[in-house]
């Protein structure tokens, strides 16, 4: 048939021709991303869940997945409001069963008409349903004490991640040195490295102050700042408040010092806040950037870019599996703001029974409203068992000689620091393996704790720490916390 | 505070300083997206919608969204069977209740116990939970006449739009004449076109033949194969089967000669199979790529790297809302699929609900089961309305001087050809529009019609069409065409 150009990798001696798509050929790019939270750590512990069903013997009973901030699949029951509403979005003709309250049906009622044909089925704008904007709107301005926020501003999500990505997206330009440089917290969470290396952009690291709970520090921004401007353009500073892996809090002064320092270095900020409603720890509040930014005043609230990050899959709900979540952006230039709503298009919308959710997290039920006690109980009991396994994770970790862990004040996750023995570091240098995976993995093994290595956020240099979720049921939590504490001591004894 | 390098443009003289984020710094590839399915002249009847909510007098009464295929939009019923397990999914109290079949309940169970937590709130694997892949490589072997389907090359997703985008991620590389090429029909779906600009890969048009009722046409993938060579490395073949914008079913023997193609030429062939329940006209048949390749044997089947994609957005089902979708991979780099699978583990997973819906559609009630004979009756009605409809607005078109439709054998849509007279091209030049683009946009502000311009699909030089669904109710339907055909003349008279 016609002429092979250019293609002689594909002709062979055997008649075979190569995979036009391989390892060498392929987007180097997507070669190059990396994602710890479902990394090989996370292969293994499935392979492991095969086994144990095939009744291959393990000195434990079941794999404990901790790696991942995933609260129904550690037993956590779905809030019954949101799901009663949804059940009714979902199948209309319960809408005439009594078995559910009223208010639950005017809910429902009052989604499915915001839907194109009344259905959850239907495509909705690109940006979401304008009803659900203008609600998540009215959250905004609640939450930040009366500062508006403008519907136009919010663009619904699939999850935050697809938010995030998005406005990245937007943000990366430029060749070479001129190659847009992107300032993400180390530790921080994976995401944005994948996203970056995905995107071909420059990821600028800097370090949170572990002897200070993972706070952030102003003067590390300036000298990671510094330091990119030979290498890179930076226009991103991301910010992850509260932190994960790290669980800090950012004080209010804190969030003040960023925005100023944004706004005098010509940063675009990236707020990652997605668990907003997840603050534990006495004297913490979550403060959020954008009423900072605006009770700055003026130059900042009027021109500093703000772009804020939230999602249906943490805090009380942790309804992960609807993919739902917004982005606000603030001071947004008006043509790029268009931009993103054409490149939001192209995926067509958001899935609806997420954006639904999202509806009902942003305005859940009035205290004058049948589903009002229901829902504040079960919201309390969640919140409340979160702040009690947050303080107990500390506490038993702190226990252990050779593990420290900061405060969790908020977020879903610890992030405690490990000794490691130089032999136990040596032998994993021998398997090709970072030390800290090396623990996580014979961790897991033995014990079948899922957790993933503090490598895949990052760390500092010779420091070692992984991150696990504080979303165990309380008394597997306690159980969890020992058994990891004995395994560090016994792994400890082992490499010494 | 700190030193502004490279940064004047920030300064100005009034103390403002510029947005970081502009059309001028912006990433230059979000900037040439283009996506016409939902581009200006959508936004225009979002906003005649607006003014008619406002009282101000229009000459119609609503606007029609012929624009995009959104079945339920268009007032098409969910089936009841799909919402049913749904409803009881996201709801599982209502297993107890007596108002659902027994093969409801069963379904559901089936469904939550392969969840984490047995809730639709869990995440999912990256690929999707794995019965559900199961179920689905089931669905792809009965369709394939027994050939054999593995769930490890099923990887579900948020629509087909994200899975077909994941594809093309992982086959852009490349600088400058060694860039990635794809070959895509013309005219094409445009998110083939805007995934392109965005990934910054070459789009390579090959044209298909208005005169033979759009078919493929061997030769004219050799002519355009043969002229990208000088200016990049084409490495990819999509085609879209039945056809979008243009409703053609390929043959058996069309199929067969693309896939000797693809393999002499060596191109990896993306199959965009959306449309395989909908196929009307009397002699066309869906024949799948797989099947075909797996049964021409090797070279072929053994070696030809395939993937195909699906979704539960058309169908007779017609839930867009829910994002559910997969794609199969065939031949692929055992290497690569991992990679793959690393990629989309990025975001998680794929929203559960359209995962849960995925799951239906692939495996509908069975005839013994008590939901059948309803289910079957739904199906039914929609698949005949739609044979119908396409039947109808052939027929309607080609009555109507200087509109040319060939048949809708297929998918979702007419692309009939208009003559425009030479004065509106004129007044189209005028204004800055393209000629199909400027007789749209009048159709709309006269009639509320909202259909798509042919130049946003691609077209040949000096031709003009528009997209428009045949999804509205049948008596909607065929005053839509009578419209649309006066309003042909009228204008086509207004212009002479």
């Amino acid at each position: 048939m016609a002429s092979r150009v250019n293609d002689q990798s594909r002709a062979s001696s055997n008649g075979l021709k190569g995979k036009v798509l391989t390892l060498d050929t392929m987007n180097p790019c997507v070669r190059r991303v990396e994602y710890a939270v479902r990394g090989p750590i996370v292969q293994r512990a499935l392979e492991l869940e095969q086994e144990l069903r095939q009744g291959v013997k393990k000195p434990f009973t079941e794999v404990i997945r901790a790696n991942i901030g995933d609260a129904q699949a550690m037993g956590q029951r779905p809030i019954t409001f949101f799901r009663q509403v949804l059940a009714l979005c979902v199948y209309p003709r319960l809408l005439n069963s009594p078995d559910f309250p009223e208010d639950v049906k005017r809910r429902a009622e009052r989604i499915l008409q915001a839907c194109g044909g009344q259905s959850l089925g239907a495509y909705t704008i690109s940006s979401g349903i304008q009803l659900i904007r203008e609600d998540v709107a009215q959250y905004i301005e609640r939450r930040d004490g009366g500062i508006p926020a403008d519907p136009n501003n919010v663009f619904l999500s699939t999850g935050a991640s697809d938010a995030i990505v998005t406005m990245l997206k937007l943000l990366v330009a430029g060749e070479g040195r001129a190659r847009t440089g992107v300032l993400i917290p180390i530790p921080q969470y994976p995401l944005y490295s994948a996203a970056l290396a995905e995107l071909d952009a420059v990821q600028v690291d800097y370090y949170l102050d572990e002897e200070r709970a993972w706070a952030l520090d102003i003067a590390e921004l300036q000298r990671a700042l510094r330091q990119a401007r030979d290498r890179c353009c930076p226009r991103v500073l991301c910010v992850i408040n509260p932190g994960n892996p790290t669980g800090q809090v950012q004080t209010r002064e804190c969030i003040e010092a960023v925005i100023r320092f944004a706004f005098e270095e010509g940063l675009f900020l990236m707020a990652d806040e997605v668990y907003q409603d997840n603050v534990y720890a006495e004297g913490s509040q979550f403060h959020s950037f954008k009423k900072v930014l605006m009770e700055m005043g003026p130059p900042y609230a009027s021109q500093q870019e703000l772009a804020s990050f939230h999602s249906v899959s943490k805090g009380y709900m942790g309804e992960c599996g609807f993919r739902g979540g917004y982005v606000e952006v603030v001071n947004m230039d008006a043509e790029v703001q268009k931009q993103m709503g054409k490149l939001m298009s192209v995926r067509l919308c958001p899935p609806v029974p997420g954006q639904a959710l999202l509806d009902l997290v942003v305005s859940p039920p009035s205290p004058s409203e049948p589903s009002f006690r229901q829902f504040q109980a079960e919201r309390q009991e969640v919140l409340a068992e979160l702040a009690a396994k947050a303080k107990l994770t500390e506490q038993i970790f702190n226990e252990a000689p050779g593990i420290r862990c900061n405060p969790v004040q908020g977020a879903m996750y610890s992030f405690p620091r490990v000794q490691l023995p130089p032999r136990a570091v040596q032998r994993a240098q021998e398997l090709g393996l970072a030390p800290d995976m090396f623990f996580c993995l014979c961790l897991l093994e033995e014990t079948g704790i899922c957790v993933v290595p503090g490598s895949g956020f990052g760390q500092q240099e010779g420091t070692y720490h992984f991150r696990m979720t504080i979303l165990p049921p309380m008394e597997k939590l306690r159980l969890l916390l020992e058994k990891l504490r004995h395994f560090h001591a016994k792994f400890t004894n082992e490499y010494s």
